[in-house]
């Protein structure tokens, strides 16, 4: 897992390079057609990556996005109008069962569809009308690192061939290294959680999908019983779990969610919750218990940065609790839900 | 809140008859229209009404649904294509400030909005298009319950609006009070569970939203760290935190869910963890250690009386924990996030 977090710049660099030119025809074709909305179709980590494509492609385009609950689809056989839509499938492996189910039943439905995958051989490859690639070789661990983070880089491209302007997609690669300068700091930091059971997780907007990327992490590599939730709604009832010294984790990037970030934290403060922050605002940093400082960036462009100390984090907790990160308890690579 | 659970089919019968004639003519109109999107706006409770709501338009109308994220709109300031959208706001006090500005935009974007909400005067009746009233007198405990039901009732009033049929909504206040009649075994059951300190809420379908609505419950009253997923999601990872006594609730109807109940339940007699079923299924009620026997009733009604023992449930272990479940710590009735 430590591995294959470490080989993310690399797999974005080359991402970025194999898939543009396919990515510049695809944004020619899409923008030719009238597409009102956009359908994002995963599970687990990968429908994490489509929270954060969520926001993302409704802020930068205006389309509005649904994720889609595979089971309408494949429990109760319904068929959706979605003549207009992009359909755009999400998959690791591209063998998710109910996945592959909606893309079919969508394409024969009059979508356009599209599938994320690291797999160009797979089966959700051969059912979709377009690939987007993600070249990130084998990934051996069950808990995805670089394919999730590759998943988020074919938003931001999917984003731009839908016309969104001013995202430095190029700059991504150098800033997830510099995120991995964090390593000694997330290490050291790891101790003090050792024994730590439960935890929630926070984050909104931009990093929402973060927070639940976390989330399954710590659920997955330490056994945490780890909860997820964005910012606002965790003032709807949630709150009312923390109690002094409860472990909150929250993405604070320095941008539009700064404010009700600072709201959390006093909240937090008055309980005597306990809260790691990662940031790269100083208002933050200085509020924040505890916190891992990043560079400064668009805060556009968190989510991939941010989400590489929380990997870090993850797998050297792994380690202190004794858990194998690469293969937990109970799951397997690949899921065939129906 | 033991006195408003009881209230429900009351309360249920009392906004079938005061809707009704309104949601006819609304019928009317909508059929009228091209509406191609259905967006819900929610948080809390109301968000876990609304991902009913969600399955239920998606299976019975064929029109996709997409869950609005608030903050799109209230931080980021985008303004969506919605012109050929009905957008939805669901909210007991009708006073979230971010639901309201998320209609009023989309009031401005030409869509056609709803508001489904407890209180007449309330800001969000006075900003849509129609307002379907939920009939249940003030809701005093901050643990929402009597408009949590309500709003599901109106989910399906609205999609019998939009053609579907064979919906036999007249029967949920006779079926809720059915529902009450477990009370005293839900008492009986909850004093085992009066140390849990954690525990996973699982629902698939039609029983989703009852899922995380169970999870709020336990989060708010209880204050127990309540996970909350989709039976199908539960093998993306997280199964990894249960072990040995773990303690699961499903929510598990006879219907088409069943299968992957069962896979559940197999899964979880493996790993040694405890689980509670609230089921009508007897095949389910023998694969589980201990279940809540509902009456037998079609699939998609099972929403409004399967909550009953939950929230009967929640309550009661409120009691036994010694917290006050009308007001819980840290926590008011109306949540004004931007």
């Amino acid at each position: 897992m430590l591995e294959e977090i470490r080989e993310q710049p690399a797999v974005l660099e080359r991402t970025i390079g194999a898939e543009r030119e396919k990515i510049g025809r695809l944004g020619t074709f899409l923008r030719g057609r009238e597409i009102d909305l956009i359908v994002l179709v995963a599970r687990g980590s990968s429908d994490n990556a489509a929270q954060f494509g969520r926001y993302l492609l409704e802020v930068t385009t205006g389309i509005p996005v649904s994720l889609s609950a595979p089971s309408v689809f494949t429990l109760y056989n319904s068929k959706l109008d979605l003549k207009r839509a992009l359909v755009v499938g999400v998959s690791q492996s591209g063998e998710g069962t109910d996945i592959n189910t909606v893309l079919t039943t969508a394409k024969e439905s009059g979508a356009y569809t599209l599938g994320i995958t690291n797999e160009a051989e797979s089966t959700m490859a051969s059912i979709v009308d377009e690939v987007l690639l993600i070249h990130a070789g084998r990934e051996r661990s069950v808990a995805a690192t670089k394919t999730y983070t590759g998943q988020i880089l074919h938003f931001y491209l999917l984003a731009q061939a839908l016309g969104a302007e001013g995202l430095e997609i190029e700059t991504i690669p150098s800033l997830t290294s510099h995120a991995l300068d964090r390593e000694a700091v997330v290490r050291d930091l790891v101790d003090r959680y050792t024994f730590m059971e439960n935890c929630v997780v926070v984050g909104r907007g931009m990093n929402y999908g973060n927070a639940y990327e976390l989330a399954l992490k710590l659920m997955e590599t330490c056994y945490v019983v780890a909860e997820r939730f964005s910012t606002a709604d965790f003032f709807h009832g949630p709150l009312a779990i923390v109690e002094r010294r409860f472990p909150v984790i929250m993405f604070a990037p320095d941008g539009k969610t700064t404010t009700s970030s600072l709201d959390l934290l006093s909240d937090l403060e008055r309980l005597h919750a306990d809260c790691l922050s990662i940031t790269n605002d100083e208002s933050i940093a200085t509020a924040s218990p505890r916190s891992i400082m990043m560079p400064s960036m668009p805060e556009i462009l968190t989510p991939i940065p941010f989400i590489v100390p929380a990997q870090l984090f993850a797998a050297y907790l792994s380690a202190a609790k004794g858990i194998d990160a690469d293969a937990p308890r109970s799951l397997s690579k690949v899921t065939k839900t129906v």
